[in-house]
Formats: structure tokens, sequence, C-alpha cells
């Protein structure tokens, strides 16, 4: 049998250095943003990879990437490994690239040892997932899950150059005739970095992602009385800045009552009006993030957070405005990937644990459509979106082993 | 005796709206920044109306104005009534023009009766009080006070221009040759409108104001560490947003701790970073604003908010710098001259009531070299420094009248 099959773990680190050499940062990021020359120049690399590993390469009509190694029954679909190669203005080495990089290594070791599987294998890199060049974030795998219209996310424009999806894709050369939402999957594994801090503290070398969480995402505006700090007695204030407070700590708790997995935060985008060190603060616009990965939860921390918005408002005499603006449903991964996931942790004696997605991945779009799972490695103290990302080899090449395993038993070994 | 002698409301009346004619807004305030063409034209207007009440005009080095009634003793110090003709930007019709105006008011009054006086009388103009165009704030009466040097505040930069504010006072004609500090008064009472709701709630039209609040200013900043909100769990955030947000709670618990007369503000200039819905604070930059009219109630607020900003960042796990950039020390106004506004209100039945101006005003410095105190009329919802602020011709009135009675008083009837 093939128990004793092992990835490169070499080959796959060099693979990411490499990758990370376009649009590398001075200070060891990558700055590799979606249909730029640099995303081009990444595309032509990955692509030389797959013709020198005898892969069949498609592009579809959103630039999308389906490197095919063909199966024993070339009637059935294809096992599907793949995350994405754009990245955040300044972004890191591994968030996305990695998992485009895990499929290949899988094809590599399949080659170096000659096994052949039954259904086929695809390295897919979908296009545009980071969202930073053209809203939304994970544009092209939410055409193929059925969340966003072809013709519209066609149609998005670049935040530099006002340039369409479909410009960009045709002035770099990956504008294919492949229709977007052709392709079917028997199965779907994206492997990632956590971008979180709960392995790299554990210690632990694999996350097996089982369910991505839900969140809501809530524009607010308390809005009070601009006046004299000093002229004005505290009574009777109207001050829109405890209001927004008060909600602060309230979302803290409203996190806190639904632990381990809820996270409640009053993100970093807030505007305090009018702006001066001796008025008070008559108007506060903020944001909510509320996240759970059950829909019932979620909808008992929403309703938490109203109760507290028109507490708060209610106590400082402020005028509340509260818009929901996005609601993203929890996701729950595949049982049978996710146990070939863990199978394959177990074959290969790897210390591993379930692990919630806090963030959005393609993975999480192509669920709607195929039986889906993700691999998370740690990441140094969980940072990333950020030139110091950091990823240690060898949990690459843990998680890259069980991803080879389970593809195995997915696929079939002819 | 001149018990039944009063002001021309109406006449005040007039002249508070022909001067507002000069950088009149759209919305009903007046425009008029330091030294610009409009702060001449009003100048202009005001030395016009000094010549027809048989004023002699004295302009300093500063552009500050003395249009002085001579007394009967012309040797004694002169009692002067006064405060600044220049206004914020798209400010009020009241701010200052009114205690200019109730100046001219007395002197008109005095006239009409053929009533002289034996110590003299000036009206003042005192030049850049609001500070908007050229900082600080109160700059000429600064000087005067001995707060400010007479160089460096010449070499003031306007903001608009970058010209200095001795370039624009040769520019509009108003570089006088008296000596910026040479005038001693036998007492200064400066009219100015609340600019804070106490009168106006109570209904009561005249303040008598004994006292001026001390003040300090504060620069802050939390840091803590900017993650993303989904994939960051609740426990081991260092959340900045949350640490000001008890720093706000706290600040509004120190003034209620020595109320009624303690403001504490966590002002309307707050910024946080990175700026991101889906990233945790990882920093805030705020300001706060502690008043009391005793310098040691002022040193316990300091040491409370000190206390409190140290809590917040221990418990959040962030950075503190914290940074006393301003100590305005209280003023207390001279008694007799606080003894004599009130017998002016008694002998004239007038309701009236102590107030501590929370506000700086160009009296706060003067009466480090003059015996002062100030009146307080009210103005509409205590709302100033805003197009719409407002105050009522009946008021406006009961305050000029207490100021003639006062000021003969103190001058004495020759």
């Amino acid at each position: 049998m093939n128990e004793h099959l092992r990835v490169d773990g070499a080959r796959l680190w060099q693979s990411i250095m490499q990758m990370a050499d376009i649009g590398a940062t001075a200070n060891g990021g990558s700055h590799r943003l979606t249909l730029s020359d640099e995303d081009k120049a990444a595309r032509d690399l990955f692509a030389g990879w797959c013709s020198e590993a005898g892969l069949t390469m498609q592009v579809d009509e959103l630039g999308d990437i389906f490197a095919r190694r063909e199966g024993s029954d070339a009637k059935q679909a294809p096992v599907a490994i793949g995350s994405h190669l754009d990245t955040q203005p300044f972004g890191g080495r591994f968030d996305g690239v990695f998992g485009v990089l895990a499929g290949l290594e899988v094809i590599r070791s399949l080659n170096d040892h000659g096994i052949a599987t039954v259904k086929p294998l695809e390295v897919v890199n979908w296009t545009n997932e980071e969202g930073a060049r053209f809203a939304p974030s994970m544009l092209a795998s939410g055409v193929y899950g059925g969340v966003f219209a072809l013709d519209w996310a066609l149609a998005r424009r670049a935040v530099d150059t006002d340039a369409t999806l479909l410009d960009e894709l045709r002035r770099i050369g990956y504008h294919g005739a492949l229709p977007a939402r052709e392709r079917e999957f028997a199965a779907f594994i994206e492997c990632h970095i956590e971008q979180g801090p709960i392995l790299d503290s554990a210690g632990i070398p694999v996350g097996v992602v089982d369910a991505a969480q839900g969140f809501r995402w809530y524009d607010i505006t308390l809005e009070g009385f601009a006046s004299h700090t000093g002229s004005t007695p505290m009574v009777g204030r109207r001050n829109a800045l405890l209001g927004m407070a008060k909600v602060a700590l309230a979302v803290e708790e409203i996190a806190a009552a639904h632990a381990p997995l809820a996270r409640g935060t009053v993100g970093s985008q807030v505007a305090v009006g009018p702006g001066s060190r001796n008025v008070i603060p008559g108007r506060v616009d903020f944001t909510v993030d509320l996240r759970h990965p059950s829909a019932a939860t979620l909808e008992k921390m929403d309703a938490a957070l109203r109760r507290a918005c028109e507490a708060a408002a209610a106590e400082y005499g402020l005028e509340l405005s509260l818009a929901q603006i996005s609601d993203t449903q929890p996701v729950a991964f595949d049982t049978n990937c996710v146990a070939a996931l863990e199978r394959a942790c177990a074959r290969l004696g790897i210390e591993n644990q379930r692990i919630t997605s806090g963030a959005g991945h393609d993975a999480c779009y192509v669920a709607r459509r195929a039986p889906t799972a993700m691999l998370f490695a740690p990441c140094k103290d969980g940072i990333s979106h950020h030139e110091s990302e950091s990823a240690e080899a060898a949990d690459l090449e843990a998680v890259c082993n069980v991803l080879l395993h389970a593809a195995l038993e997915l696929a079939g070994v002819a």
C-alpha cells in the first residue's frame, strides 16, 4: 500500500518561497493584487509548474485555473484541491498560496511514485479571493457557488484603475473559454493557514476545519448633541461616544455569553464627530461584527446587540440607527470529507484538532455545490494579512501529507 | 441720583444686527475671522461709532482698540469694558460682539443723559480671541496678561495664507503705535453670552461670573494588537477600543464625583486604527478635557484619570501613553467687581445667579493684571460657535443695564 508515502516538504517550501518572490515586499511579504502584472506572473509560474507535472490546464471565464491530472476513470468528477494566488496589499507569503501549491505538491509526489488515482485530481486557483482590488472577496468562488451572478462579477471595477474584472482578465491573458460554473467536483479540499492563534498557541500542526462561522455585519450610528466641553453641564448631555462605549463593552459580553466559539467586535472603523477636543462627541458611526457557527446562536446574539444599542441610546438620549449590511450563513463542511481528513491524520499519527474557520474562504462558497472541507496550518501568533505572516515548513509539510492521504482515499488508488 | 437710568436696548440690538451684516452667512451667522477683510470692516464700523460717540481711539501693536471717554479725573486708570469682534468660522452673531457693543451702549447712554464719570471709561476690542485663524485663542489679551510674549504673538501665522499676525495687522491698517501692555485698568468688565445652557434653562437673564474653570487637556494613546475579528478568539485579544471605552465611562464618573462644577469629557477628536470593520482595533488616539474652578479638585481629577487609564490598559493588555498638553489655571474674579455687579442687579431688581465660566475668555487673562469680572447673558439651548447661536434682546438689555450701573459705581459719577 501507500502508507509510507510522503510529500516532499522541502520542495513545497521552496515553491512557496519562489512564488513569494513575485511581488516581494521589502519587509518579507508579498504584494500581488488580483489580475495585476504580479498576479499574471504568479499564474504563469504556476501554469509552467503544472505543465512540467504533466497536468492539462483549463481557464474559465473568470480566470479560474483548473490543472487536471487524469484518473483511470476519466468520466468521474475530479477531487479538487486549491485556494488562491492573489494576496492582500502588502500581504503575507502563505495566505492562499499554500493551498494552491499544496495541491501541486500532492500531484508531484504522486508522479514521483507513479501512483495513479481512479478519479481525476485537479489543482484549482480561484480568481480574486482577497477582494482588495475588486470587491467583494471570494468573487470567483462565489460565482461558482451561485452567490454572485457571472455578469455582475465580470463588471466589478478595480479600485486603482477603474478597469473591469473582464478588462483585466483580457489584459493579462486569463479570460478563458471554459464556462464559469461548468466544473463539477467529487470533493474539494482547501489547505490554508489558520489566520488565528489557536493552533500556534496549542502547538498543534494540523487543524481539521469542520465548519465556518456565519457572520453578521452592522453599520450603527448614535447621534446626540455636540456642545462645548466646558460650558455644558454634565447632566443633560447627549454624548454619543458614551453610547458607543457601552455598546462596545456589551458586544464583548455578548460574545463571552456564547464562548468559546462566538466572536463579537466593534471594528476599527469608527468615526467620531465633529472632531474637536473641546466639543462633546455629537455623533459616532461604527461597525459591529458578530460571528458564530450556529445560525440559531447568531440570531440570539443579534437580538442581544439590538437590545444593547437601544439601552445605550436610551441611557444617553441618543438617536440610534442600526443597519445590518451582511448576513453570511454558517457553513458546515461535508462530514465525509472531514472524516477522510481525520482518518489521514490518524494513519499518519499527526496530532490534530477540529477547528472552526473564523474567516471566509473560497471553500465556504464551493461547499454550496461540492462536498468540501479544509485543513489549517498554524501561523505564527495568528498574524495574517500582514507582511510578517509566518508559518513553519514542518507544519505545512504535515498538513500537505494529510492532504495527500485524504486525496488518495477520496480519489481512490487505481 | 441715576437709579432710573437705563440703556437703549433697541439701539444695542440694532448695533449688534448691523455688525452681524459684516461677514453674514446664509444661515444667519457671521464669518469674520481675525484680521480678515471682514474683521477690518467690523473694526472700521466700530471705530466710526466710537468717533460719533465722542471717544478717543488708540490702537496698540497687537491691533487692540481702546476707545476712551475721559473722566473728570483724567489721571485715574479707566474702567474698561470689552470683548472681541472676531468670530469663529461660520460662527454666531453674539459671541464677543455683545461684550464690545454693550460697552459702547453704556457710553451712548451716558452721553444721552449728560452724565460724567470720575474715572475714564474705555471700550476695548481685543484682537484674536477666537484663535481660529491664528492659534492660540485669546492671543492679545494673553499678551496683556503676561501669558504670551509680544514678539511670539506677532509672529503667529494664519492658517489660510501663512501670513504673520503682524503682516495682517499692517495689511488691514490696525498695527497701532501704542505699546501692547501699556494700558492699566481700574477694573475690567466683560459681558458675554453664556455659551452653555444653565441660564437659558433656568430662565434667568443675568449670570454674575465669579470664576472661570481651570482645565487640563490630555493626549492619550492606547495601543493593543490589530487582528482578524473572525479568527482571533475573544480570550487574549488586546482591543484598544475597549480600553478607550472604559476610560470614557471613567471620565464621566470622575466628573460626577465632583458635581456640579466639574466637567470631564473624552472629546470628539478620536482616531481608531487600523480602520477596517473586520480588524480588531489595535490603537486608539483620543483626548480628555477635565475642568474645575478649584485647582485642588483638578489635581484630584487628574490623579483619578491617570488611575483609570492605567486600569484600562492593564485590563486589556494595552500600552498606555498619556501626555498632559495644557494646564490652564482656574481664575477667581475680583470680589469687589463681582459685588458691584450684584449690587447693580439688586438696585435694578433683575433676577441673577452666580455662575462659573466653563470656557476661556479675554477676561481670564486680563484678570492677571486688573480687577476683573464678567456678566453672562443666556443663549438659546446653550448653543454657540455655530450660525444658529441665538440670544433674546430683552436679556441682552438686562445685562447691559447691570453693566451700566456697575460701571457707574466703579468709575464714580462726577
